[in-house]
């Protein structure tokens, strides 16, 4: 049941229309294949753009951090957000220098966000964050204390208003420069995750859990 | 000679001041080490988050595009923007869910863009970008016609107002979970680029030069 979302003025893609998309399925895959995003808010007319880690849960996203954050305290005021996903595929080495381009899949969602209040959600939604990057993880841990939740603070936006954009393309040049004799091409790019490395202060006969292996779920390939 | 910037009501960094910098040296390195930033800006209070690649050069960071580009259109008229780069190093696994972290380092940039008007100016610009990418490649490209200079925008803005913020650490958990028989520690993240893969309509004869190997220079690991 794949519903397309209605391009917006804000959320229209201007330029290049075909690599444009607006259907839900494009859009949660780009949001589903990683973690860290780049929030973007207005302060007094001020831009700021703050990298951190989302999750998408159905048609929401959330973030989190310190109650304190003052990336966090604006926008759960409801104000104007746009938070944008970038992954990196490839450099795109063309004939020309006006051809170079990149490989990638970028979404941009546009909302206001809102502020998860009742403790029980809020912890709710914060074991789904932990579970999202190592299955399981959460039950095995030390349990959140009421200090530790009340010092979280976990913002959702529902999403309603987005646009993807995506270039697979590879190289793409001037029909009259495929004769020159000069090397194109494309270097492929990507995130790994290298093997988990121990903490030095295990307790003694503490074993690496599975849930640390494996984190094509995140966009992380296998080095 | 290195000069650290005077941290400003905007770019003072408000949480966790451990992981604050304000010295040229720790921004340009973080500056240095990748290619894709995220450009913000408000258009009517409306925030935008663009991905885009960027580079360096002295004590200015450039960046380009389309002169339809609504983003390039919208800074070059010298209103306030946020530039970021984000490099993500690491999952940090704790005994608890709330010292979960990640380890990263992140430069914001804020300041007013400026438009290279001057073709030979912005010509010089492009052939460092491109040069940055891949060594010495401009010289060996189709050389860019006046309607593709035309159509190109770059931007360039002062580093002038700037911080950064680096997590290092690695696990840190309450000191007394580090007795729980919990596994903690950290995965390791990185970019990597892999082997340069030909266009599939190469000249006769057409050689993958050298510069097509190592990206060390753009944050780039080996594969």
């Amino acid at each position: 049941m794949t519903t397309d979302f209605k391009p917006t003025a804000r959320s229209r893609v201007k330029r290049l229309h075909k690599r444009a998309h607006y259907d839900r399925e494009t859009i949660y895959a780009i949001l589903d294949a990683g973690f860290i995003c780049h929030v973007g808010y207005a302060i007094d007319g001020q831009p700021y753009v703050t990298p951190t880690a989302y999750w998408r849960e159905g048609d929401h996203v959330y973030w989190h951090g310190s109650a304190a954050s003052r990336m966090l305290r604006h926008l759960e005021q409801g104000v104007e957000c746009c938070l944008t996903v970038t992954h990196l595929d490839g450099l795109v080495l063309a004939r020309s220098g006006f051809h170079h381009s990149l490989d990638y899949r970028s979404a941009m969602l546009f909302g206001r966000a809102h502020k998860v209040s009742d403790p029980d959600a809020k912890r709710a939604k914060l074991e789904n964050f932990v579970n999202r990057i190592a299955a399981g993880r959460w039950d095995g841990l030390r349990p959140m204390n009421k200090k530790e939740l009340k010092a979280t603070t976990v913002l959702g936006m529902e999403i309603a208003e987005a646009s993807a954009k995506v270039r697979a393309a590879g190289v793409v040049d001037d029909e009259a420069d495929y004769a020159l004799p000069i090397w194109a091409g494309v270097v492929p790019v990507r995130m790994v995750a290298g093997p988990a490395r121990d903490d030095g202060r295990l307790a003694p006969g503490t074993r690496r859990p599975a849930h640390v292996e494996g984190f094509a779920h995140l966009g992380l390939a296998p080095e």
